[in-house]
């Protein structure tokens, strides 16, 4: 199995378009690295890859990974797409996935039902018979896709704020990739740990919300008024101690651009690397 | 008066994301120029910039654009976005032009409407008071944005998909802006010339409609069954002659994959060039 990043910031990205924070500013000036928005890929076989999550930057992304080009026209190595949620940085991409091409679309109802039975623009992905395929994602139930067993796990998050409303477990998920023999814990957004120490045992690799270094990060930095907790992300410093036991590879991802784990020698990258940690980066191989 | 092309393609890209065509081979192989989706920049005092369509790549654009980037945090050179059409290649980039920062977009009753009060991804740009301000286009009445007069005028064109229905005359205009002793004229989509030969008359730049090369290039190439006709967008075939006592410098633009003057030293490529046109890419200055 493998899989890559295809980008490992938070909704905005790295740098973010109206954003001069010293991140953005360093990332500008090619003193840090920028990175696309939350997104990775898996493949069991090295020819079918399953998308988790369609970032707004998901052309650039395609662009960039060799793997993800057609072999002929109209065609795709993209045999499906998981939706982890239905934030606007995850989902907005579908709408660059157009031009004739039958997609695939793992979801739950939640978040499935909220993009495509209310929302007229994307319309324009069911032009067709069969334009559409819709996997129904549950719980804790596994299916087949592409060669790889994927099987949605609980992760505390919030409803998207187009859909309002109360928070629902099937709003946010992780999920567990299995192909051949090694496995990978995807959770891109957490606002608690519940069960997820215990669900990720025996993953070869861990990518987990890293959204957030601390809770008051955006209202010291004087760009935001929410905390991580509002917006149902456990911040690193809460999350760094919590898979001290976890045998894989863990990094972090879906890192928001005032995140000071992004600037290469700052203490936070220090402290994330010296616990064991890496820093998550457009183009990396998890499995290699 | 400075006009920067931040995106030359049409819908799609190119290369496109699931096209193996001459062209996106070409591009993918570094021997064609890629360019991302139909947008330009216009700015009146180097200052304020306003942009004209949201494509999809609307993030990798201003990347590149270092007049657009922020001056501090929560800022954006960005004073305004008119948009000419519905079509997801000219809106979907409004979902990355979030962040908390207020914008004002110019567009019709019917292309605003059909977006914003039936759309509730799109509500996501109306979080907070003030959050969208909406300048309402009328055919051939001017507005001022930003030190711009900006007139729309009528280009035949159509319905976007995920609207559907008859289509009306401000589904899909055309911009005729003048900053001050200079003007171009933008009409990325046009299915006719109807009064547009006269109306762009005077202006120092035209941007045009280059989509296809010929009607039937798609069914062609095996590609797809529509004809440009069928699109409303004017081949090249038959505007080239159209516009030959026009004096200023006339540029196609919103050029598809599929056509073969995005190839250098094609035959139609050599031919767009001896008639006097040139072909519009990412970065142009129009008017240096």
């Amino acid at each position: 199995v493998r899989v890559r990043v295809l980008g490992a910031a938070a909704g905005g990205g790295f740098p973010q378009w109206n954003c001069a924070c010293r991140g953005c500013m360093l990332a500008r000036r090619g003193e840090a690295t920028p990175r696309t928005q939350d997104s990775i890929a898996i493949s069991a076989d090295g020819d079918r890859w399953v998308l988790f999550n369609a970032s707004p930057d998901v052309l650039r992304q395609i662009d960039a990974t060799r793997e993800l080009w057609p072999r002929r026209s109209r065609h795709s190595p993209i045999a499906a797409i998981v939706l982890t949620n239905g934030d606007v940085d995850h989902v907005a991409g579908l709408l660059s996935l157009r031009e004739r091409q039958p997609l695939t679309i793992a979801a739950t109802s939640r978040v499935f039902g909220g993009l495509f039975e209310r929302n007229i623009l994307l319309r324009t992905l069911q032009r067709f018979d069969g334009h559409l395929h819709w996997e129904r994602l549950q719980l804790d139930e596994p299916i087949a896709l592409a060669g790889l067993e994927i099987t949605p796990i609980a992760a505390p998050g919030k409803t998207p704020v187009h859909l309002g409303g109360a928070a629902e477990p099937e709003d946010n998920i992780g999920v567990l990739v299995r192909g051949d023999q090694r496995s990978i814990a995807y959770v891109s957004a957490a606002g608690a740990i519940g069960e997820l120490g215990t669900r990720v045992e025996g993953a070869d690799a861990l990518l987990f919300d890293g959204t957030f270094w601390s809770n008051d990060e955006l209202s010291a930095q004087g760009v935001g008024q929410g905390t991580a907790a509002s917006m149902a992300h456990l911040p690193i410093s809460a999350s760094l101690p919590l898979f001290e036991g976890f045998d894989g590879r863990r990094i972090y991802t879906h890192i928001n651009n005032t995140n000071p784990i992004l600037i290469e020698r700052s203490p936070e990258r220090r402290a994330v690397e010296a616990a064991g940690w890496q820093v998550a980066y457009d183009g990396m191989e998890v499995l290699p």
